[in-house]
């Protein structure tokens, strides 16, 4: 995620960021500009069609229909807004969990061995969940405390591993059975806050919106100069790009956020959430 | 469901993809073309109506409704997306509680054969579920752990069986008070999920919005040849069809997430998400 | 409520449905075609006013203020909708604690009678509930297990004899503390579901939206006539009445569905969900 | 509040209820009345401007923003509508919490002198609330049993006497400690319930978005007769006040409900449901 | 926070408040009315082009995009209000939590140095997580009960203390096991509420949605004058500047209360809450 000051309106309209999506688009843009000239030159030029031709009153569908482009992108970016708001909050329950948990087990006082077994196990499970969603494997660091298979789920290795912990101490009488159920709560957030992650990634918006939209922009906005050509003539080979950049800027943020666990400019700050799990589960467990 | 990648504008704007509402629509688009047609070649050449006649601006109609119907639509995207998207929550939660109350059957550490009795019974009611919000009857593989009558409501059967099992494992002094009022929960969130499930999928949005839609829909999109022949002429059969396109699109999908655990293409991916219950309670419960 | 399938296109279109909001809007929409001939009439043959007027540009003020009232059609539509599927939860949240809670008393195995109990009670708050929300009373079948009294709060006093049976149950020594707690917490969520729906019930939207959005409708349509008279002449005989017809289903649906606990064609499944809770409940804890 | 039958068209439409925006508006509607006809005198009749002056397209500025102000209004009345029913589920709350906690207080079987302590105590908290909201102090009826001080927050002061006389019974054996747990909770409840009613009513939208949408709305609605004159001529006198009506109403009804504890027309029943809550729990607790 | 009279319309319109966005607002109206009287100059005077030139069509673009700029806005404003309000939850949530605790320490009747210690440690979080959320330090008055160390994390100081306090004297015997699950559960909730404070401090909207709004108003503003000058002439001097004032005030507010935890006048009456928090735990705990 990138860190910026949202008042900082100079920077944000005249310098080029490697995130802005003009980046992608220009291409596009470009193509679109050539066939706006093309088309201009065609209907101007070669068929010499006027005002008058019914040809140019294509624009009366453009009107109709800028309502519901207009929804439809707000509706998609509501959407995607949403899964990275909602993968943000899960990723704040994360740290809220691994704190909460520490101070319980800090304040239970077990054997230094068992409190060190906790300051290593929380941050993994972060951090494994971490690698888990961008689809990378992750043993961690001095992984003998806790042993991960490979082809199975790791995080859930990690979180099984931890209750098992508990129930050892419980059977050896340092933890009451009342302070298990609210411990082993605890961990169970873990696995529910992975779960929710793994379904924000693994279900984008239906197929059928998806393309639906793409199509729909794409029809929409080659055919804009057909009919306005008319009255902004070569104009058309700057509007015409403009109004791609603006309908198609939206589309490419929403699928940029859609899936915000990954490392793309807009993703969510998993990195950092991580580490700073790791610290202040040190600060609340570390001697 | 249909896994794809976002990003691939290409193949999305090109491609027919099955999935696509073109493949629906394209007799009713066609029907309307023709319609069109007709409607252009009585006004203009029959009567021979022309932009003075007061049938001309019926066209202000269609704008001032312009709004309503593209707001309509966006209600419609939006309420069907919420409950496919809560139904994708919900089967993601049946995920979590299958592991969560794996994980703590395990930590349980009971005699081999009762472990073998929940390895067997929590991927079974994924699956009974799965197959009951299909209207389907499943009584699952080697049935002689849980026995379920084909003629009561399954999933709420394995849940009972669960209960009963859990009762019994206390009675018995393998599981304490405090730990069977947690795993109770479990089972109850299984039941509260199959609620959800049963909710979403027995109650579409109300049947006055359904037909209202439909009606608006089909009258807004018959009644526009009929002003904009005098400024678009011929070009009608291609663009009517079109803003048909647009608009019953936005109906049809919304029709098909709406009930979001069919087999249809924009369906949620129920059988991966029973397998990987499956997969998953076996690996932590697994010998 | 009306069961249908929502893919059906051409009965929507072609039939009239009982639940079409044309049943009720006809005679307004009569009077209102009249109107408009009316106007009509007057405008162009006795007072011969002519497209030059000042009054043929009335047209201006429907467009600025169109946006506004379709965005307001739409927060109503929204916010009934809203409560209707908020209905739903509840009601379905009735399903599941009642469920929940049959397969928790099943599983104590307590003596024959108290069994029979709970079966009888569980489905009588469902029953209770429904009646007490459609302002009927209802003492239900072979009610000697539990005596209402006529004049007090009938679904508290089932309610209050289940808790009362838990407590006993208890003192017996047939259910420890911490079943009861579990117990009790179910028995809380039927008082805390039978508050949401009364919630719903008895809180239709403020009043001053209700007055404002049908006075907003009333003069819109009413005034349409006025200047669009010389685009459209005796056309707006059909033209008015569908503009109504549009504007007015969207708050007669909203007032229908406002309020879902009836037996209005739109309303929720109310008996249904009851019956399927005596059939459930009797599954679970039938001999 | 007002009850009223939101199907009852007629009444709604012809009568001019107290709680109609319309009394608040008419000053200020018969002044831009005025004012629209003095920019129309002196334009068409004192500088003798016509449609060719650059002035008569002002309009082309209230379209552009048309959109802007009506979203900013739905916007608003989300808002506002939101906190009503936040307000109204958090009193809806109340109720079913007072309910549950007498239930479990009746199911204990305690002395007559304890039960008779929450069946005063229970009310008394919904009475102190109401009052407290509305910035009035209350000291209840047969006070002795709580006595609360006026300058200290009293239904913070009535819920520590609950908490405390439930400690005070468990010390006395009357309440098992699982028991107290569930029971402080309830109460705890209470205090929730409070905070949240307190939050909406100091917490007004922020002052930069109501200063904004009044400035925008005046500025708006006085810069049309500029343009529109030409257009429409003395029909303004007319058409501007009804604009300001359907702008102004949306912003003095989102005013009203946005703080929905008071005593306006459109404010939550909130007598009622105290009285409500006292008759329940007298239902339920009374001899 | 500015606490304000909502009904007061009359300074709100007319007086300019600190906050209002004008003030910042201001130089950039100016501006950009210059730049429009010279692009006017130009067209007008110096290239001399007239209303059949293309140019005077560019205004169809901004029809087209003024749809998709304002839905834009209003999601941003959407999204912005509901961290606002998600924060004041929050806050609210953090003085129940306050009161409840401080309710149940008082029950306890625990020694009077030990109730003293919470009665000074529970304000201590609220100040706590103020300064930590406005990046200052906090270590509190006669800080000697909390001993906090600069460099880490102050609110899970604070935390960490209460919890193991609480440990402490359950092993001294002075709270039950069931008490100490009770109570670490509200110390829980604080660091939630933190955490949930630091989420919406540390994630403004995407930083590819804060380029894209700002560019896009930028140049859909700027090229405004080009196409209307020959309908406004003059008159876009203060069109202009208004229309920005309109859109940029929507970015600017937002952009303020995005972040609701800082000083700004839109920002939340944090200083308030934290004195009401210590106020009332007072009363409370006080003796």
């Amino acid at each position: 995620m990138i860190n910026y000051n949202p008042k900082d309106w100079f920077t944000f309209i005249f310098r080029l960021h490697k995130a802005d999506t003009f980046n992608k688009l220009w291409p596009l843009m470009l193509s679109v500009a050539i066939f706006s000239a093309i088309i201009s030159f065609l209907e101007l030029h070669v068929f010499k069609l006027s005002k008058s031709d019914y040809v140019s009153n294509i624009g009366m569908m453009h009107s109709l229909l800028g309502f519901v482009i207009s929804m439809l992108l707000v509706f998609r970016t509501n959407t995607s807004y949403d899964r990275w708001w909602d993968g943000r909050k899960l990723l704040g329950g994360l740290t809220n969990v691994s704190r909460n948990f520490a101070m319980k087990i800090k304040a239970l006082q077990l054997p230094e061995e068992e409190t060190r077994f906790f300051e290593y196990g929380i941050p993994k499970y972060a951090f494994a969940l971490k690698e888990h969603l961008r689809e990378k494997k992750y043993f961690g660091k001095n992984s003998f405390l806790i042993e991960v298979k490979k082809d199975k789920h790791i995080p859930n290795q990690v979180a099984t591993s931890m209750i098992s912990k508990l129930y050892e101490l419980t059977a050896k009488g340092l933890i009451s059975q009342e302070q298990l159920i609210v411990l082993t709560q605890d961990v169970n957030q873990f696995t529910d806050i992975c779960g929710g992650c793994e379904r924000i990634k693994n279900t984008p918006i239906p197929f059928s919106y998806s393309v639906f939209i793409k199509k729909f922009i794409f029809i929409y906005v080659l055919t804009i100069p057909i009919g306005w050509v008319f009255s902004l003539g070569y104009y058309l080979v700057l509007i015409v790009p403009f109004i791609l950049y603006v309908l198609a800027s939206l589309e490419l943020i929403a699928e940029e956020i859609e899936d915000p666990f990954g490392e793309d400019a807009n993703d969510l700050p998993v990195d950092t959430i991580c580490n700073n799990i790791e610290k202040h589960v040190e600060e609340i467990l570390g001697k």
